[in-house]
């Protein structure tokens, strides 16, 4: 994504970026800078960073000093968060690259990710940036990790409840999301009017980011998201599409019975899969998305430069269309 | 531990600090609520935060709201890392309770130890205290971290290196206790010379605590710690004393060929305990501690309360002749 013509305003701070974070992951443990380095490496969409960056270049009164260090903290506090999912889902391979724990086992992933989460908050510290912006990344993490709790005390259970699901990726996703825009907007000092209006922008395109993520685990080949369709269900997660599902479906009962299902066969997930298409969910769960886009265009404060007013537009867009 | 003699002097505190971590893992996600109450009924020698309300006592002109929060941030970042250390040795009970890992599986505890992380974060910045305190729980993380991949990437490999041991406990456990006081002393506004001077006496029995810990881990009963001796032997970790006895037994190629092996029988563990035994290790651990223990008498200002004084030496002794 951040290759993308959308970033193109903020491209040299995602430039910068790279190089921030790998100065930032060399340690004396020689180990902990062959990881970090991996990480970094190991690319990412830096769609969080590129967020942050836009709102920052809304500023007039910006510390440049205070631009970097933060970014930095934001995608390691991202990174960190996936290299602890890894662990969690047992996940081999990550767009493409090893995991870190294929790579170093399950223990020294678990501390990794600790200290990335650490490391975080150092380089905040060190730069002597406001409680408000320690704040707002400890709160992320805090949400972050009960959306996580939440998720996965949920499994298999096949709950019908979309308020859960809403909440849950909440905070899950959007909170770090909208965060990601509002710390730029407060390191950019803009006015809290702004800055409110910029964490809405980013918490609705959030909502539809993870919508749309949920949606492709559904609808998407092996080839475009690297994993079979039907992952979620398989993992015992059900998604706002699914759970539409459960309610439309003259099949209902049938799906409820193998969303329940531990270690399901390829015919059964084959099966709820079917019984998912053939309902209007993909649609419904599209329209959602589609609301929230809208809201997101709504929420934009139209007083920001009009290059950053733009790429916040094509963001949005593009999470629209998004295949992978 | 706290409820010994010695830390009478902050006896209210440590009974105050018991409801304000009840009261901060309280979360609107009920299994969340439920695994940090667990986790504090659960104990502890609340040691980190008794040795930084001493230091806070040394104070004249302290902020009492400024107190409690950050004693809770101290002993949760202690829980936390305990909930990730558990995991990674899957580890069933802890202090006579069952674990979190054996409670709720590894993946929410995972999870839980990272929201107890961020939550400590949070309690620092809501109370704004400064960057400098920030700093030194990210930091104390960061070596925490450091520490403990050091001790795992080195497991199995028997190695005779004992400045690598001194650092991986120095980063493992005694940055903790040094940082318990040092943030004590800040928050007492103490002069820097005291500050630093009680930073080395947390360092120093941190030193001694950690050696008296691997000595009790080959001398001790299953009673006694709860575990048979040579736990660590077991698991791979080299520790003072059988890095000593490897430098000076006649049966040294003997005992590193045992250190080596993985899923050791208990005949193999027994003779190496003996050839450790056989030399004078114990008594060589016990001189190394107490050259710490007397360093941390040396250390302790003279300026500070005689009360907080006397608790401190307490501490100190308490350590040369703990059984547990």
């Amino acid at each position: 994504m951040s290759s993308n013509k959308m970033f193109d305003v903020v491209k040299e701070d995602l430039v910068k970026l790279e190089k921030e974070m790998l100065a930032v992951v060399q340690s004396p443990i020689e180990l902990i800078t062959e990881i970090g380095t991996h990480l970094v490496n190991s690319g990412g969409k830096r769609l969080r960073p590129a967020l942050y960056f836009l709102a920052v270049r809304c500023g007039n009164s910006v510390d440049e000093k205070n631009i970097m260090p933060l970014a930095a903290a934001i995608e390691m506090i991202h990174m960190a968060s996936l290299v602890h999912d890894d662990v969690i889902d047992s996940a081999d391979m990550r767009r493409g690259t090893p995991t870190a724990n294929s790579k170093w086992g399950n223990q020294i992933s678990i501390l990794s990710g600790d200290y990335l989460f650490a490391k975080a908050f150092s380089l905040i510290a060190k730069q002597n940036y406001s409680s408000r912006v320690t704040m707002i990344l400890a709160q992320l993490i805090c949400d972050l990790s009960e959306g996580e709790i939440i998720q996965n005390k949920e499994t298999f259970r096949a709950s019908k409840d979309k308020s859960e699901y809403y909440a849950r990726i909440a905070k899950k996703t959007a909170n770090f999301i909208a965060a990601s825009c509002e710390l730029g907007a407060i390191v950019a000092k803009l006015p809290e009017k702004e800055i409110d209006a910029l964490r809405q922008y980013g918490e609705a395109i959030g909502m539809a980011f993870q919508i749309t993520d949920d949606l492709l685990d559904l609808t998407a080949t092996q080839e475009e998201i690297g994993k079979p369709a039907g992952n979620d269900i398989l993992q015992g997660i059900v998604t706002l599409p699914v759970i539409h599902a459960l309610e439309v479906s003259p099949n209902s009962e049938e799906l409820q019975a193998i969303l329940k299902t531990r270690d399901m066969s390829n015919d059964l997930l084959s099966r709820a899969l079917d019984i998912v298409q053939a309902t209007d969910a993909v649609e419904y769960a599209r329209g959602k998305v589609d609301e929230y886009i809208t809201k997101a265009y709504d929420v934009l404060p139209s007083s920001i430069p009009t290059a950053v007013f733009e790429a916040y537009q094509l963001a949005a867009d593009s999470i629209r269309i998004r295949t992978y």
